[in-house]
């Protein structure tokens, strides 16, 4: 504790960086460091590579415990190599909840939690990817970013990219939540409703390459978002004492954090910092929308497009995922599952947190729990198990207005049975 | 750091409290410590009073940072006496944001930072308040509290109380805004719609507490709310290495938290952590409602009423403060002063901070911007001066209608023009 508020990471001292090169997460092969990169040539995510014996050697647990929260602590394992690109809006640990009654409600003997990533800047997990690809695309001499989405990682992006002072430019499909898009759009992005979906928005991003020269920040078109999101799992293992939870339910979408944490996990493990137990890894997924469950079901490596994709949990309604392999790898290595929920046992979910822990998960929170409940009922988790629900957002950004059009108003007040 | 997850603060060690008795802001008379009280016979404000000669050799600066971050780590700054009546959600030491594009667009030489209050459970500043208000509720035997509110009050009240086991009523007007009413609803507090203004939901608490038995958690009208707010400038102290900034602007309704404030100043001089120096304070508040600017321009030690209160910023919008005379006395003792900005001036900083710095602050958060811009061209501040701005809810509470209509939809896209 006691950061100096005047020493703002931002204008941090410079660190020790290890990366050695990038490399095709299908093949193998291997790309340049500190260049600009897209997707492999083989059409995959590129992955970061450190030398991690070097990085073992440059920082440990200890010096890690005197810095200030927030992910930028962990700035050995990141790729951003000066610190003048570090780009900041005050990020946090973000914190664990222990759910006491509903461990008890659930049958008990383990423990469950709730890591809060509604806790980061701009309300959302999307920060810590958004902030690395940000800070990257500032290493590399990139100006104007693009993206098509319909909440928040535009919000994260527009936030990130006026720090950082670059251009920012957004495509929404139509029916994009107004908060999120407002949200964008005051934080000075030039945002784009589109009459369509989200993909017909990143072909709109695609086709204005080449007139406009910006860049693609789509999930894992570009390889740092992964390289933020992998702090969840660093920040996840030093809360825990670097003993790892049993199970991790993960609202899967592009599935970004999950392949991120793996990474973490097995970077961890090749200096020395944790051992070989892993969490057993639970994309949770909608039954509106279940490309990676049916991929897994069926034992597939590849999880074709899911038609007709609908939930009200927005952030998970990605029918087709260009990490789905590595997805699949690690809920496979990790001997986790793929899960389906139903909007109406996410909605019961929301209700069930918020009404007995006081609580508000986001739609996408509220899907691990359900899928906790269900995993549960199914034998698929022990009641000894210690589980961590990821929420990946704050509740508030999602109104409830079925929840006030449900209240009294204006009736006469009978005391007596209040 | 490395807090062990499974150490919820709710169930964490016992340490040791020090209150000694409670005081009357008005006359001195000394009430009983451990017991439930509201205003004091004179109709004002309780302080909490400690053994600060003890409390100092109970905790030292080293010992502090050790702990995990969040409010609770000053418990002997305190008045819960067990551990087992602490009531958490997961609360963080809220971040310090630098704002360089700012200093240097108001001429620089200083320092200008935002404390974002935001990242707090339910997303406001109340936490603070109502988490201390709730846990010494459970400590007190109360079982039932209720309290009128149009917003983040109320919702940090429904949480803390659910997760403390107490039951919760709420009076909101008629125009509260939906996202805060629907919060509460969902985190199980009992909730009403009453046709008419604040002032009417707070006659309806007190005349209901005798059918019901509940407790009125009212701002001030109970004594810990403030000791709860009391810790922005405990940890803001710890923050800036015991070296406090020059200038608070703080947006004042009732005031607690700047009352908070002063006090938590106080104590942290009585046991030597901090030097005599303190920051000037500013009370903010809006042209629409400015009770505190009129009573300290006229010399004035009360604020009456002021009538027809009108302003965007809800949580400013208090004609009347029970601590007014609280309030009088630190802006004065600091060499501070009151002063108030118009909602143009409001919505203007809002899109400001917002487009320079990627900060998106609720309008109560942007007020105190608007003002630190206005005292800086009176010459009321100086450019050299290092100045706080509390942000004291996410600015996601509010969704900016007005920005999402600005936006273009569906317009041919000409990315010559990009």
């Amino acid at each position: 504790m006691s950061p100096d508020p005047s020493r703002d990471p931002t204008v941090a001292e410079e660190r020790p960086t290890f990366v050695t090169h990038l490399e095709c997460s299908m093949t193998g092969r291997a790309y340049e460091a500190d260049q600009v990169h897209g997707l492999s040539e083989a059409g995959k995510p590129l992955l970061v590579r450190y030398d991690l014996e070097a990085l073992a050697k440059a920082v440990n647990k200890a010096a890690l415990a005197e810095r200030p929260g927030g992910f930028w602590r962990f700035r050995e394992f990141l790729p951003v190599r000066k610190a003048e690109n570090v780009v900041s809006l005050g990020e946090v640990t973000t914190p664990i909840v222990r759910l006491p009654r509903l461990e008890a409600a659930n049958g008990g003997g383990g423990a469950l939690f709730v890591k809060d990533e509604g806790r980061l800047p701009t309300g959302s997990f999307k920060a810590r990817g958004l902030a690395l690809a940000v800070a990257m695309a500032r290493e590399l001499g990139l100006e104007h970013l693009a993206m098509p989405t319909a909440g928040n990682a535009g919000a994260a992006m527009a936030a990130y990219a006026k720090r950082a002072g670059l251009r920012s430019t957004i495509f929404c499909p139509d029916d994009a939540p107004a908060v999120a898009v407002s949200e964008m759009a005051v934080q000075g992005a030039a945002v784009y409703q589109v009459n369509g979906l989200i993909n017909d928005c990143g072909k709109l991003v695609g086709e204005g390459k080449a007139a406009t020269g910006w860049f693609d920040l789509s999930t894992l078109k570009e390889p740092y978002r992964i390289e933020g999101k992998k702090t969840m799992g660093l920040e996840l293992a030093e809360q825990f004492g670097w003993e790892l939870p049993d199970v991790i339910f993960y609202p899967t979408g592009g599935g970004t954090g999950l392949i991120g944490m793996w990474k973490a996990f097995a970077e961890l493990e090749a200096i020395g910092w944790i051992g070989s137990k892993r969490p057993r890894m639970v994309a949770v997924q909608s039954t509106g929308c279940a490309p990676i469950v049916k991929a897994f079901e069926e034992g597939e490596e590849h999880a074709p497009l899911w038609p007709d994709a609908h939930t009200i949990a927005a952030g998970i309604r990605v029918p087709i995922a260009v990490g789905d392999f590595l997805i699949l790898r690690a809920v496979r290595e990790s001997g986790g599952f793929a899960i389906a929920v139903t909007d109406e046992a996410i909605l019961a979910g929301v209700d069930e947190v918020a009404k007995t822990e006081g609580l508000l998960l986001c739609p996408e929170g509220a899907a691990t729990y359900a899928a906790y409940k269900q995993a549960l009922a199914a034998g698929r988790v022990g009641p000894q198990d210690r589980c961590v629900l990821y929420n990946c957002a704050t509740g508030l950004k999602y109104p409830l207005p079925e929840v006030t059009s449900r209240l009294d108003r204006h009736k006469p007040i009978d005391y007596a049975a209040l």
